[in-house]
C-alpha cells in the first residue's frame, strides 16, 4: 500500500447541469475543498444552442462535450485552491457521470459535433440520459427481445429503456445514417471523460452492464441486431465492443495535456469511469447486501447489492460486480423527482406566493414546504403520479406522464406541492416493495443527494416507507465516492470496499417513522397504487395516445412554420 | 292586453355573488338601463363572516339573506337612474335566483339567522346552491328511493343531489334539530325574494319540481321520509307543502315597504319566482323542443324542452311545465366551469404570467387565452376532468374532484388552462350525448352567460360538440328573462312564450365547427370518456376515499385547534 497519510485524491462528479470537483484526504475521507463549474450549454431541449441553433423535436436532450472538459479546466484548479493544498500531493483522480449519456466520436475520441461538417447536426452531439426521443426504438428493442426470448432481457426487468446505449444507438442509425457511418465509437460520457484524462479508452463494467446490455461476457447477437434493423447487425463489433475495465482499477496515467488543464501531476492514477449513483454506495458505507442507497436529486437512482441473482420486475438492471466486486449490483430509478418539484415552482405557483417567500427570506421551495408541513396527512385530498419525466422503475415507460387527482376549488399551491412530494415517496415505495417481493430484501434505506436538504421531504419518505432512513453525511457523496475509487486505483487501499470503509460515512436512523402518519400514508398509498396501475399497467393507452396526439400536433405546428 | 308601448318592466337576476337589475321595454325587450349590487357577505365558505365568525366545515357555502334585500334597495333605483326613465312607467317586476338555495324562516318570512338566538348558528343561514356538505344525506336519500322503488327517482336521473331541498333539509334536521324545530318554513330563496316583494309566499312550480321532488302533484311520502330518519316524516307537511304558483303568473302586488326600497309604484305586478337558467330560455327565444340553452358562468346549467317524457341518465330533473307551460322541461348541469378557470388563475399561474398580462393590458384569463389559442388541438398532451366542484350531470356526485392527466416538465400554464377549458367542453358533450341517446334530440345549442365573452372558449365548445352554436344577444339574459316573466305577470302578453317571442333574441350559427379540430377533438374526447368513466363510474371509490381522508384530517386539525 502506498503512503496514505499525506496523500490526496480528486473526485469529480459530472451531473446534469454542472461538474463538481472535490479534494479528499486518503486517510479518512475528509473533504478539504471543492468547486463547481456549470456547463456553458446546460441542457439543449428545444433548440441547439451550439451550431446554427436549429429546433429540436419533443423529448430531445443534448449536451456539448466540451463543457465537460471545461470542468477539468475550471473546477479542479478551483477545488485545489479552495483546499489550499499542494497539487503535488494528489496521487489519483476518479470520476463519475450521469448515465446513460452517449457521445459519437472518432477513433481518437473527438466528438463528431466538434467536426465542422457535423456542427449543425443534433445527432452529432451528446445525448444526455434524459433524451427520451428513442422511445419508439426502445419499444421495438424490448418487443423483439421477448419475441426471440433473448437471455439478457430478464436482467433488465423485462424492459429496455429509451435512455440506454442500444436505443439511442438505433435512433442514430436510423435517423442519421451519415453520422452513424462517420462514428468510430459510441462511447459513454463516463468513459469519454476518462479518455480525456488518460488518453486511453477503457469501457467501465458498470455502464457496459447496466446501460450497454453486456451480460455474462456477451452483448446482444448480430442476428438480433440485424433483425432489429437491417444493416444494424455490425453495431456491437464496429461501434461498441471494447475491453472492459473493472471498477476501482487504474485506467491509465494522467496525460500531459490533462495535467496542464487541471494543474495536477502528469502520470497520477486515473480510475476507471463510473456512474454517479453507483459510486455513492461506498461513500455511504453501504455496500453490504440489502443496503439500498437512494441518490435523490433531479431524478433518483437506487442501487443495492445482493448476494444472489434475482429477477426484480421493473428494475433497471442487475450486473455482476456492477457496484462492487463479488456482489450482484441492482439498480432501479425514478426518472423525475426534484425536477418535478422544480417544474411546479417555476410553472404553477402564483406571484403572491413568490412575494411571500421573498418577504420571509425563503426560496419558494422553502416557503411551500413551511406551509405543507403544517398539514395532517390526507388533508389536501389529493393523490398524484410522479411521472412527469416518465417512469423508469417499476414500469420502465417514458411515454407515461404526470397526474394530479382530487383538485377542488379549495386546493392550494401547498396542497399540490405536498402531493407531488408524496407522489415521489410513493414511487420509491413501489420500488422497495418490488425488491422485497422478488427476494432482494431491503434491510436499510440510505438517502443521499440534494433532496436531503429538505427535512420535511425526508420525513415524508420515512413515513411512506414505514422504515428508518439513514443518510450519507457527506454533502458531496458522488464526488467522495469517485475519490474513493481513485484511492483504490492509486493503490492506497486493496479495493473499493476497503477504501469506502475508511473514507465513507453515514448516519444511521437519521429519520424514524411516525406511526400515525405511517397508518395514514398506507391508505393514501393504496390510492396511489390504484391510479398507478390504472394508467401504468391496465390502460397505458391513455397516456400513450396523449403523447401521440402531442407529437402529431407538434408536427402540424412545425409544418405550418415551414410553410 | 295592457298597453305595451309605454310600459317598462324590471327584471332582477340574483346570482352567486351579486344581484343585477335591468329596466326593459315591454314592446321589444330593449334593455334601457341596469345596475349590479355585490352581496356584502359574498359566499361564506371557511368561516361565518356574520355572527361570531365561527369556522365552517369542508364543503359548506352560506349566504346572508339580507344581502338580497340590499339588491332591491340599491340595484333597482340605480338601474332606473341608469335608464333615465320614470319609475311610474314600470308595471311589473320579475326575479330569478340561484337554486337550490334554501332559507329557514319563521311564519312571516324572517330568516332564522336574523333572530338573536340563532345569529351564531351556521345552520340558520342561507345554504347556497353550492353548499355540498349534505352529500352523505343525499346518498341515503338516493339509496332509500331505489330500495323502496319510489316513483319520483327516475325523474331525477336516478340520483338526488346534495344541493337540493330534501338533502339540505335532512342535514338541518339531523345536525341542528333546534334550528329545524324553530323553522316554520323551508323556503327557496327564489320564493323568499318574491315574499319580500309582495308580502305573500308563493311556491314556484320550477324549483318545487326540480329541487323539491314535487312530481305529478305529490311529494315524497311520509313513510319514505320517516324511513329516512325517524321523526323526519312531517318534513313536507310541516315545513314545505304550500300552494304552487305557475311560471309567469302574478304572485301579488308590490308592498308599500318594497315600493319604498325600490322606488317603484306600490301594487305593480310581482311575478312568481324562477331560476336563473330556466328564465333564460324565453330570453333566447329558445323554448321549442330540442333547443338546449346552456347558461355558462361560474357553473353551467342546461335547459331544454321536450314534447315527451323521457328518462335521461344523470339529468338533474324533468318537470312538467318546468320551463314553459305545455312542455316537459329538462335540466342538466355542470357544477363547475368558470369557477374552475378562476381557481386556476388564482392558484396556479406564476407571477411572471401575471406581470406579462399586466404589461399587455390584459387580464390573466385573457393573457392565458391569447397563448392557448395559438396551439393545435392536442399539442399540450393533456386531458383533464372538470370535477373541481363535483359532477352534477351526468354522474350526479359531488364527492368527485378534478383530475389533470399528462403533465410533463414541458407543461406550461397555458397548456393546463387550455386543458381545463376543453374539459368543461367535454363535460358539456357528455350531457348533449346523454340527451340524444335518451331520445331527447338536441337540435340547436344556444349559449348564454358570462363565458360568451371568450370567443376562444366558445370555438372550443363548438369544435368539441361538432355542431354550430347560437348565442343569446342580450348580455343580461336571466334579467331579461325575468322581465319577460314580469311582462306576462303584468298581463302585457298572454303568456311567457309570447312575451319571449317579442322581447327575447338570439344569433343563430354564431360559431361554426372547424372540421380538422372536430376530428382531433373526437380523439381527445375518447380519452376524456375513458378517464371520466374510470373515476366516475368504475372506481368512484378513489375520489370518495380522498374526500374521506380529507374530512378525517380536517377533524384531526379541528380537534388539535380545540385542544
Amino acid at each position: 500500500m502506498a503512503e496514505r497519510d499525506q496523500s490526496l485524491l480528486i473526485g469529480i462528479d459530472f451531473g446534469t447541469l454542472s461538474g463538481r470537483a472535490v479534494v479528499v484526504r486518503a486517510s479518512d475521507g475528509e473533504e478539504l475543498g471543492s468547486a463547481v463549474h456549470e456547463y456553458g450549454h446546460a441542457v439543449m431541449e428545444s433548440r441547439l444552442s451550439a451550431g446554427d441553433g436549429r429546433r429540436l423535436g419533443p423529448d430531445w436532450a443534448l449536451q456539448n462535450a466540451n463543457d465537460y472538459r471545461d470542468v477539468l479546466r475550471s473546477a479542479v484548479p478551483a477545488a485545489l485552491a479552495d483546499a489550499g493544498v499542494d497539487a503535488g500531493d494528489v496521487v489519483g483522480i476518479g470520476t463519475d457521470f450521469t448515465a446513460c449519456t452517449m457521445i459519437p466520436v472518432t477513433d481518437d475520441g473527438t466528438p463528431l459535433s466538434e467536426l465542422d461538417e457535423f456542427a449543425n447536426d443534433p445527432h452529432a452531439y451528446v445525448k444526455l440520459w434524459k433524451h427520451h426521443a428513442a422511445q419508439p426504438h426502445a419499444d421495438r428493442i424490448t418487443a423483439l427481445a421477448h419475441e426471440r426470448d433473448e437471455p439478457w432481457i430478464a436482467r433488465y426487468g423485462g424492459l429496455i429503456s429509451s435512455e440506454w446505449e442500444l436505443a439511442k444507438g438505433l435512433q442514430l442509425f436510423e435517423e442519421a445514417p451519415h453520422v452513424y457511418d462517420a462514428m468510430d465509437r459510441w462511447v459513454e460520457a463516463a468513459d469519454w471523460i476518462v479518455w480525456q484524462l488518460c488518453g486511453a479508452y477503457v469501457r467501465n463494467a458498470c455502464t457496459a452492464g447496466y446501460k450497454g446490455n453486456y451480460q455474462d461476457g456477451q452483448y446482444p447477437s448480430v442476428e438480433y441486431l440485424e433483425a432489429l434493423s437491417p444493416g444494424f447487425g455490425g453495431f456491437i463489433a464496429e461501434k461498441v465492443e471494447h475491453p472492459i475495465g473493472q471498477l476501482g482499477s487504474r485506467a491509465g496515467g494522467l496525460t500531459a495535456e490533462a495535467a496542464a488543464w487541471t494543474g495536477l501531476r502528469e502520470g497520477i492514477a486515473v480510475a476507471v469511469g463510473n456512474v454517479d449513483a453507483h459510486v455513492t454506495a461506498p461513500a455511504a458505507q453501504a455496500t453490504a447486501p440489502g443496503q439500498m442507497v437512494a441518490i435523490m436529486g433531479t431524478s433518483t437512482c437506487h442501487v443495492v447489492n445482493g448476494a444472489q441473482l434475482r429477477e426484480v420486475p421493473g428494475m433497471c438492471g442487475v450486473v455482476d460486480g456492477g457496484i462492487i466486486a463479488g456482489q450482484w449490483g441492482y439498480e432501479a430509478g425514478q426518472s423525475g423527482v426534484g425536477d418535478i418539484l422544480g417544474w411546479f415552482v417555476d410553472n404553477c405557483v402564483p406571484g403572491a406566493y413568490e412575494d411571500a417567500a421573498r418577504a420571509a427570506g425563503q426560496s419558494v421551495h422553502e416557503y411551500l414546504t413551511s406551509l405543507a408541513e403544517q398539514q395532517d396527512v390526507g388533508a389536501h385530498g389529493l393523490v398524484a403520479l410522479d411521472w412527469h419525466s416518465g417512469n423508469r422503475s417499476v414500469l420502465v415507460d417514458h411515454e407515461l406522464s404526470g397526474v394530479m387527482v382530487g383538485q377542488t376549488l379549495a386546493t392550494t399551491p401547498e396542497d399540490q406541492y405536498r402531493a407531488l412530494v408524496e407522489s415521489t415517496a410513493f414511487g420509491t415505495r413501489t420500488i422497495v416493495e418490488a425488491f422485497n417481493t422478488a427476494g432482494v430484501a431491503i434491510t436499510e434505506f440510505i438517502a443521499a443527494g440534494g433532496l436531503l436538504r429538505n427535512p420535511f421531504l425526508m420525513q415524508v419518505y420515512c413515513d411512506v416507507l414505514g422504515m428508518p432512513i439513514s443518510v450519507i453525511t457527506s454533502s458531496q457523496g458522488p464526488a467522495l465516492g469517485s475519490a474513493i475509487h481513485a484511492a483504490a486505483a492509486a493503490g492506497l487501499y486493496p479495493d473499493v470496499d476497503a477504501a469506502g470503509k475508511a473514507m465513507g460515512r453515514r448516519q444511521e436512523g437519521a429519520y424514524t417513522p411516525n406511526p400515525a402518519s405511517v397508518a395514514a400514508y398506507d391508505r393514501l398509498y393504496a390510492l396511489y397504487v390504484a391510479v398507478h396501475d390504472h394508467f401504468g399497467r391496465d390502460h397505458r393507452d391513455i397516456m400513450h395516445t396523449l403523447r401521440a396526439l402531442r407529437r402529431e400536433a407538434h408536427d402540424t405546428t412545425t409544418s405550418k412554420e415551414k410553410a
